[in-house]
């Protein structure tokens, strides 16, 4: 499972002393080739970590020999600093590695506005670099934890022969274009630079662009995909990018469902709409609105604080032609009052919310979590 | 105070029965003249409520000689019973006071989505009329409450002898362009309709249009401006302006210190902005952000948050040029770690943070809550 499924890839995860509390805090995935071909995908918040700068830069080069994450620090808003933090991180794994720096991909996650401790982080490398594995995939989904409760991985085959893996870590500043998530896949399939990007991106638009457990982006997403090659098999397009997609969508939904403090996932599906552009919109607005999360906590069919989250929006709509259903009821039917909301059954952890636009046929997926106590408590004792 | 403050007006606030703990729950304002000038504004969300739709034309009308208010429903999404509810509630008005329908306006807020016990409200609409009073305004005021712990009146005068009084109510779906927020200004002032609603655009946009409890956008906020011309004034553009901005911007701050589950009231100074249009943006994208207004509630001070929120925007800045402060102590300069944290004192309910974007000379504020376990608890309740 996790980054190591797929042939020529190795990966460890170590306690470096990054965290105070000793948990694991350091990993690291090497791609051992024989192709080093990789897309990457980041944040779209304009305040940007240090590893996110040096990383969107590495990948540019379409090859990358190595990632090395840390947890316990987003070397975020840390100035110059915190560049040469990071390239010095990288140029010790370009060492031991006996690659060059610019093949390597930082990503950390943590405080933001603090530094990393390097007399901690620099020598841990060394020490990762001595564990790496064709078997770490585990001990590097542990490694980049911070509040996440579970670590996450998940793995997809191609029918041609070849294997998709990957890792995340991400509970909370989740609503990715966006959240404090780092993702590593990986793959053993013979696939271009070019097209992993492609792959890619039509992957991340379509998963981890559509949840949103909190609407806070963070300064460090990232999303990287690495080829190895090592399968020897050059998969079709359609069928690489549907083994990549089916892989974000699996690891996007376990991200909701450890997203901090929650109790329920949310699946809002938003259908006839005018466009997919319309229904995203829609969807998130519906997935932002703090009232409505509240009232799915609370087990109310709350149908009215979705209606005044869809009047937000600039999609294409007519207010008395929206219908609402929560769990299959028709609670709103042509904007007014439908079916019996005493029918609603809201016990299951998942929830889902169907709003029909009746405006044409495209339509959206969009997760998120309802609001909780344990989500202010988390946020409001824990600095992260 | 309240609605009475000026010459020419009246009003009343009972219990009629539509709340189901007897609380009072209706309110009638009269403007006896000899003018009967009035402007309005209302919620932006496309979802509007029968009330709105309804107030929105009679006041494009320039006269409107009385609003009638109840609590206990929004009477949102009801359909096209819910309009005809509300002209019935016009109807009446106009039938006990001598006057045509078309000159009352109608406001309502409680529970999207169930239709009015007009059983109640309809005789409730008498009794009313029978306690109207020159002193009515505190009542007046106490009947438009929903979540409201306090009701919430001011008054301004103007040099030239005038008088501006007004009453609000709102406490959650508090993010006006917006909000379930219903306000009712009257003044003594002789003006044109024409010269109230641009007095009151300008007002409403600086003070209830900054303001934003939890990012959700109600069906049924309206801001409504009554003049009588009892004072025999007609005073200078400016002064009278002025006036109506002193109202609102104090009504304003009184409904974010009233904000459901709040502890802490949270002043954004956006400065050093490229436009305003821009310092209002970035604001705004702070004032949502539900991790940093958890941290506010956790009194850390913690600017990476606000960076983060900052990054989301489309305003003009350079990231490593942004400054923060939080209550005086500049925790952020050039985009990283400033002044030590541990020098932030916020065990005081209002806290201010400073945003300086170090890209022109335009500024706003913007006034938002924190996020707390109560708020929570509230909104998963309480059926809103």
């Amino acid at each position: 499972m996790s980054v190591t499924a797929a042939k020529g890839f190795t990966a460890a995860g170590i306690a470096a002393g990054i965290k105070e509390n000793g948990n694991p805090d350091l990993a690291l995935v090497v791609n051992t080739g024989p192709r080093r071909a990789a897309a990457g995908v980041f944040t779209s918040n304009r305040v940007k970590a240090a590893p996110v700068l040096w990383s969107e830069q590495v990948v540019k080069g379409g090859e990358v020999t190595a990632v090395v994450l840390n947890s316990g620090g987003a070397n975020a808003c840390t100035g110059p600093k915190g560049f040469q933090d990071t390239h010095a991180t990288a140029e010790r794994v370009a060492e031991v590695l006996g690659h060059g720096a610019g093949e390597v991909a930082v990503a950390s996650t943590g405080l933001i506005g603090v530094p990393l401790p390097m007399d901690k982080l620099l020598p841990g490398i060394g020490a990762a670099a001595a564990e790496l594995s064709e078997h770490g995939g585990e001990k590097a989904a542990i490694a980049i934890k911070t509040t996440d409760s579970v670590h996450k991985t998940a793995v997809a085959t191609g029918p041609s022969g070849f294997t998709v893996g990957g890792m995340a870590k991400g509970a909370g500043m989740l609503a990715p274009g966006l959240a404090t998530m780092l993702v590593v896949l990986t793959t053993d399939a013979d696939v271009e630079p070019g097209t992993l990007d492609t792959a890619l991106r039509d992957a991340t638009r379509r998963t981890f662009d559509r949840i949103d457990s909190d609407g806070c982006m963070s300064t460090n997403d990232t999303v990287l995909l690495l080829a190895s090659g090592a399968s020897g098999t050059v998969p079709e397009y359609d069928e690489f990018a549907e083994a990549v997609r089916a892989v974000c969508a699996d690891l996007a939904r376990q991200l909701i469902g450890d997203a901090e403090g929650a109790s329920k996932d949310i699946r809002i599906e938003v259908v006839h709409a005018a466009t997919e552009e319309d229904a995203v919109e829609v969807g998130r607005s519906i997935a932002r609105n703090n009232l409505l999360k509240c009232a799915v906590h609370g087990e109310d069919p709350n149908w009215g604080r979705v209606l005044s989250a869809i009047g937000t929006t600039s999609a294409a709509f007519e207010p008395d032609a929206l219908d609402v259903a929560i769990n299959g009821v028709w609670v709103c039917r042509a904007g007014s009052v439908g079916e019996d909301r005493e029918l609603v059954d809201m016990r299951f952890r998942e929830v889902v919310i169907t709003a029909d636009l009746a405006a044409g046929d495209a339509s959206a997926v969009i997760w998120t979590n309802d609001l909780t106590a344990d989500y202010v408590h988390e946020n409001s004792a824990y600095s992260s």
